[in-house]
């Protein structure tokens, strides 16, 4: 199971804290909260989210005055990890995206009356929120290129376009639409800005939570298509500056991989764990489990290795992050997205085939995993554009 | 697109018709087709079925006096790849598993009665059955450790046991079951018989249908769990002799895995054609698709080259079953179990991410085929075990 | 060992007498050949030619009146495999790369005098050939580029120009070199022009022989670095028109991609042998060979698996360029030259790994083919070469 | 190149010395050092090492009253990096395999007499020496199985044995040896001693320089198989105690891991900064370097990532081991031994590939590494073995 590191004595001990909660509380109802419909589940999340509080657990990455508990990158990565184990793990802790990247944005770029009228009743779980930035018309891997317009008109902006994708998007109070305000711009990364919609505006219609991989999804576990047909809002809900959007996203980005990595590490410990367990229990023979298998055997070691890698590189960006910027981490942070991912996939895919048939019935959490996290070599940039531009990084250093 | 390569005019003439049909009949509403529950479906697929025999073209495996086209196994494997393109394919032409092994068995060892009552309402499409072999408490890779019983008792089986992942039993008519008879014969290889089990038999229950890879599965499309509780069937259900259950198996297993080889070459071909449409329609700039990339030309390259090396070694081997029966081309059967499932699954995953995140949704058939296609690497033997057991077979040769 | 399996009977005959002559003649000698300077071999290896003749073996794919055997690209094909289990075996029997393409070169396109000049003693092994083409300064991977110039002047060529990787170069009596003829050609492709050099002419030299993965080379077994500097040689010495070079080239690379092609899978099916022979003796523990270990016996099934797909390829690619020519199976062609270059390299690799420290050393095959062949991958355009080009042809069928 | 990573000022600067001194003194001759007999070399080599002592960097890893710096393992860790970039950076510090870990053996468990006659004329770099464990007739694997004896009689030892693969004993004035001394003890692992065998001791002989991937092996790059018949030493020059071979084996591994993986990183920094100049500089068309093909990109990115996990990962064990001593860090000795190996022979390889034909020729180092270092994956413990033995360890947590 994960392993707690820190050598400080209370941080150790809050971990273990989180690390309790999750394997008493969540572990046994996982699997369960996973194949029930989300709004069916929610009285019974709320309850966790009241204990969570109780125990004083919840919001980790929060200001201690914003009611959470002032965790750095650094300590909050380690944070994520745990609850990356299960599920939910990040929901019931109100640290979950895409709640968590607008909870930064507006904390970092908001006015004090966004503050107000968004970002408090966020924090303290109230409401859900969501973010629309990717098109079905366009590739989401080269994300310069967007239809959805935002007109100043007055005191308000008239928003239309059409995104996919917008994770959580089904029940939420608000999103940030990444709309396109300075067509004219010089730049193609200065024609966009970050705008609040609040969800019961006119002229905003969620088409349809997008099935992907087997589930309708719902509520909190799903991803909309939605549209913005003439939907007016106060111009006050532009986020920062008019063309900012761009810069804007990438500080929601930079934290917001760190989290998402150290979750799929908290993922891989937990499939790691469900494949030695199913390897020492399951027997071939009498007496001869399938854990004598060498073939088996690499697969746990290679796991390993790359699950210990992966943290080790991860950590490393979040210490360097915290120091020096997100700028300076650039390379990192395309690194470990690629790395990680690519480790994920193939630790749940290892452990599926060591359970067997039972790997692909939804009777364990890998075929869950399996299906939603497959995403992972393709949001937030697919892996491909990372190695590319990881590299010409590098390579600009050999110009001459 | 799948190639047709015969050389006899005639059969490439068939062949056409049956690609013309999938293409004209079934890429239009496949889609529609698994996302739907399959009770709901049965209706156009009857409609289907019978277009399929008033062309000529139903059951092309069964001789033409049992109402089929009489096809060898090489001319056979070369429609289950056509038909292999589309998810329901092999169903609308009553050549599907576990129906097709099914019919192949009785046809060789069924007792005229077993035929009459059986085989026959089988083959005209107008019941389903199911194939009963894996139990939860053993390891399906080591088929010889089984718990489920039958004891003769009068003129009567008693059949007593716990089976799972007996794919299609809901709504089957008949059951073939894998049961202990004989458990006190000398090799672990003759203990076990076949019987068939009508499933309105008293003591006969189907649990649940295994939710898989987050599908409920139901009718056709469904993996049970089932239990026998003092299941009485005559004696006269037994197929051959008792103790001949795994010879009967490796019987049903040979061209079954030529079938299912065949069939996932399809899915690969239709999928590799998704991806060329996708690559080239995709663009991440105006005029550039994302077909310019060089890591997607180096999936299609790699892909084609694997598809293509899959058929090769599937239509030898079948073409060498055929002369020399199957028992000269063990080591060719594991051979290609592992190496095209394999293949299978790179090229569909290599799908999905040319297709960004489109491929995770299920808006293509690849999320379909993600999910219903990773036990291809589990099913009629893991293969890690055909691995061994091909090594082990040359191995033999080298020992002194 | 290399299976036979033509249906004709007195062809399978005279595989057999191939890898009777090469299991007989050459297994015995061939570690100690590759250890020792070539022309220090000279003698020995004229024995084996003599005897090669006597037998009616040598030069199985010329013509009988030309001396040969008068064997089709498909049987020559299957000649060739047996011959590659021996480093020398193509060499013995005269059908060795570069000479074999400069055969069917002059041949094919060669003047009556270039035949008698050229053609005829190398036919008879009198003599070696080299061809001259790559450059130091441009990427063999592109051709188009090239700085050797061909100047017409009055009967005579006057050629300067610097190459490199001129196999065979050391010894050879003649080169054909590839120059620029025509440089202000409308095309890239049809300003070279293939002349041959006839080694004694002044002006040229042999800068040296390029020392490759840690041997120096010499004779045969040399690749050499070379330079033309005003190299005249009469006009009569082009092969076919001015501006043909490329036309030519391609006709030369086809059938020698099937050449080496099967080549690679000789050695693969040596290098297998090898690795099976290692598992059974070596043993961990008394009794407990290598070869029971599952990471062993899924190496010795994959490079099996591997080592039937690539043949089953390259006999398809012989095939189809026997019935429909060269430029028919173009991406075949390519296929085949990645994909077996890949299997080669990987069954290598692990049959080094199973012999341990013996397999770095020099007391085997292994080294001598892990340094040689790694080559395999680069020459002849490299892999990634060919799998773009492969995609290219692919793609253009769903370009709109 | 390597990244100078350290926060302290005063050890920061003496890496940018070590750096400095690899890059102006050894970066310009190496390639010519490593293609020229070693014993041809000594003068030149002497100097350096001269040079390095006037400096005051020679020698890193021994105490300063031993004339070395007194770097703890974790600091000595980097300088290994730093001069693993070059092929003989550690023998010109005096910190080369297998003479460092003999240091460090006779430092620990060497009697007063021992140190002066053997450890103090080695640190001062007037003599070498060498280790000889490995046995022709067992696997080096499993090493408990060992053919070589030494039996006391009187004052003496007499040796009797047959070993390979002793590195470095052309030239060596001594050697310790790894023999059975207690053929009856319990335990397979207390049945072998150390005895230091000074080389000149009648009996001994060096059967051999085995020639490996082409070379044929000199002075210290040579890999020696010797024979030891009826050979005499006083029982004084047995190291620690009778039976305590593996043990002492075992603290002589730890460290030497870690130094040895931090060269494989040393390496895999050059190479990667060759892989990236020639993707720069080698234009496939005029202005298009090599650079701009996205496969590159992702051997670059792929490459990247790798290197900095080993890095990583290494230095994570190193300050444990430091920390917790080397007991408590097996397993992440055997994670770092197979993970870094890989990466390094992966690493070398697309460089290769990336130099195309110029890879493959002695004219760079990559053929070296090529060659040399394939015995990364087999030495100190096949992968094979540590991924199984990490896997054990593992599994253990996991047994009822």
């Amino acid at each position: 199971m994960t392993q707690i590191t820190s050598t400080e004595e209370n941080f150790t001990q809050l971990l273990q804290k989180y690390q309790k909660f999750v394997e008493e509380k969540l572990f046994p109802r996982d699997l369960e909260l996973v194949t029930t419909p989300f709004f069916q589940s929610v009285p019974f999340l709320n309850e966790l989210r009241s204990e969570a509080k109780s125990l004083g657990l919840f919001a980790p990455h929060l200001s201690k005055e914003e009611g959470g508990l002032g965790l750095d990158l650094v300590k909050f990565a380690q944070v994520s990890e745990i609850l990356g184990q299960s599920p939910l793990g990040h929901y019931i802790f109100n640290c979950n995206a895409p709640d968590i990247g607008n909870m930064e944005l507006l904390h970092l770029f908001g006015s004090k009356e966004q503050k107000e009228q968004f970002l408090y009743p966020l924090q303290r779980g109230e409401i859900r929120s969501c973010f629309a930035m990717t098109e079905p018309g366009h590739a989401g891997s080269n994300p310069i290129h967007m239809s959805t317009l935002a007109v100043r008109d007055g005191d308000e902006y008239v928003i239309n376009g059409h995104k996919w994708f917008t994770t959580a998007a089904d029940g939420a109070a608000f999103t940030i639409v990444m709309a396109v305000t300075n067509p004219n711009a010089d730049s193609p990364y200065q024609k966009a800005s970050m705008i609040i919609v609040p969800l019961d505006t006119a002229g905003y219609s969620n088409l349809r939570n997008i099935p992907i991989m087997g589930e309708p999804g719902e509520g909190y576990l799903s991803h909309s298509e939605v549209k913005f047909e003439n939907c007016r809002v106060p111009a006050s809900y532009l986020i920062g500056q008019e063309g900012q959007g761009f810069v804007l996203a990438q500080e929601r980005l930079g934290p917001g991989r760190i989290h998402h990595c150290m979750r799929w590490i908290g993922i891989c410990e937990r499939v790691f764990d469900m494949m030695c367990t199913r390897a020492m229990s399951r027997e071939l023979n009498p007496g001869k489990p399938l854990a004598e298998k060498q073939t088996i055997q690499h697969w746990i070691a290679e796991s390993r290795a790359s699950i210990k890698a992966s943290r080790l590189m991860v950590m490393d960006t979040a210490q360097n992050m915290q120091l020096k910027g997100a700028k300076a981490v650039k390379e990192d942070i395309s690194t470990i997205k690629f790395f990680v991912a690519d480790v994920l996939m193939q630790v749940i895919d290892r452990a599926i085939q060591v359970h067997g048939a039972l790997g692909i019935t939804d009777d364990t959490l890998l075929s869950f995993w399996y299906r939603h996290e497959r995403g992972a070599r393709i949001y937030d940039g697919p892996d491909e554009v990372h190695k590319s531009s990881l590299a010409r990084s590098i390579l600009k250093k050999y110009s001459s």
